[in-house]
């Protein structure tokens, strides 16, 4: 997370959140969306939403609502997601491999053209989606050559530090950290680490609130 | 998400995060943590980490810090992880195999306690975390006797209405779903979904806001 950005992290993330259904409402020829459409449909209320694109400019039109084609342009822009970026991964085990297969990133332009693993025994394994796992050592000239500005890491936690050090020293600008390790990088490169266990707490807390006599 | 909770979604998902190095804290005996340090390691600032223990009430002393132990006990009080959760899992393809072995999840007292598959040919296939993959027909019979009050959606897209209409009709409370479809259930039911690729929308966002040439 950079200290230099004055958007929320929230904020952006939400952004990205509620791209997925204006994507959507654009594949299914809907013009126009309201802010509660928009709101419920991505589990925040309405003022949120409206909050959020407040810090981008102005959006839509009172009581009518935002035209999804031009939201969801603006909100790509603004993350920039408008334009496809080529990444990496490491570690080549469940999560690695259901990873390069998730529609989510295909469908947002995250383009997977390497797949490490930190074992050589599972180099040369080619997988559904036409890569070759490739071993460690390959990772700088892949890395140069491929043009890759992000790594992913799915490596078990105790050779996420390794992962990530490689990534690094092949100048990769982000890492996206799905190990349960921290990974200290220095400044020139951002990590953002995903919990998969963190939404899981969201909702416990939520159960208890609707469910706990107090 | 519900509506009756007053405290901000984001605010539960950072106590979460917090809970993460203050037990490594508790593990390596640091007795005290200070709110700059706690932020630090969870890439936040230090106004918003006292900002979100705020709402619980009167943590830790101004210019010492937080008893880590203290702090842990009442997040996991706060967020209902102070007990242990049974879960299920739908979906035994590459990130449901992943999930049931993540570190994140039986660390925190998520226990996975069955696995079923909506394809029948993977029933009866052991898995290293000792479970077997039993078919869709199991899954009422199984909530019931094991009392499993979560439910965890892996399935491909197309599949995950059913699962959800499945966990829904074994009275499962909460549903964490990991598919790219949104699923639709009844208000008695909350639903969490996960989406993998939106950390990476923030790491862009973050790349593009430092890298930009504006």
């Amino acid at each position: 997370m950079t200290k230099e950005s004055k958007i929320p992290g929230p904020t952006i993330e939400r952004l990205a959140l509620y791209s997925r259904p204006l994507e959507t409402f654009v594949e299914s020829d809907t013009p126009i969306v309201s802010s509660e459409k928009l709101a419920d449909l991505c589990g925040v209320n309405p003022a949120q939403v409206r909050k959020d694109l407040a810090y981008f400019g102005e959006f839509g039109v009172r009581g009518v609502g935002y035209e999804a084609q031009e939201l969801l342009r603006e909100i790509r822009r603004i993350l920039g997601t408008d334009r496809e970026w080529e990444l990496c991964i490491v570690g080549m085990g469940n999560l690695g491999m259901s990873l390069v297969e998730n529609d989510n990133f295909r469908n947002r332009g995250y383009r997977f053209v390497a797949a490490f693993d930190l074992s050589p025994r599972k180099a040369g394994m080619r997988l559904p989606c036409g890569l070759t796992i490739q071993p460690a050592r390959n990772i700088p000239e892949q890395i140069a050559k491929l043009r890759i500005e992000l790594g992913i890491i799915t490596t078990p936690s105790r050779e996420a530090q390794r992962a990530a050090e490689l990534l690094l020293k092949a100048n990769v600008k982000g890492i996206l950290n799905f190990s349960s390790a921290q990974v200290r990088t220095p400044e020139c490169c951002i990590v953002e680490n995903v919990d998969l266990s963190v939404k899981l707490e969201n909702l416990v807390y939520h159960l208890e609130t609707l469910y706990k006599k107090k």
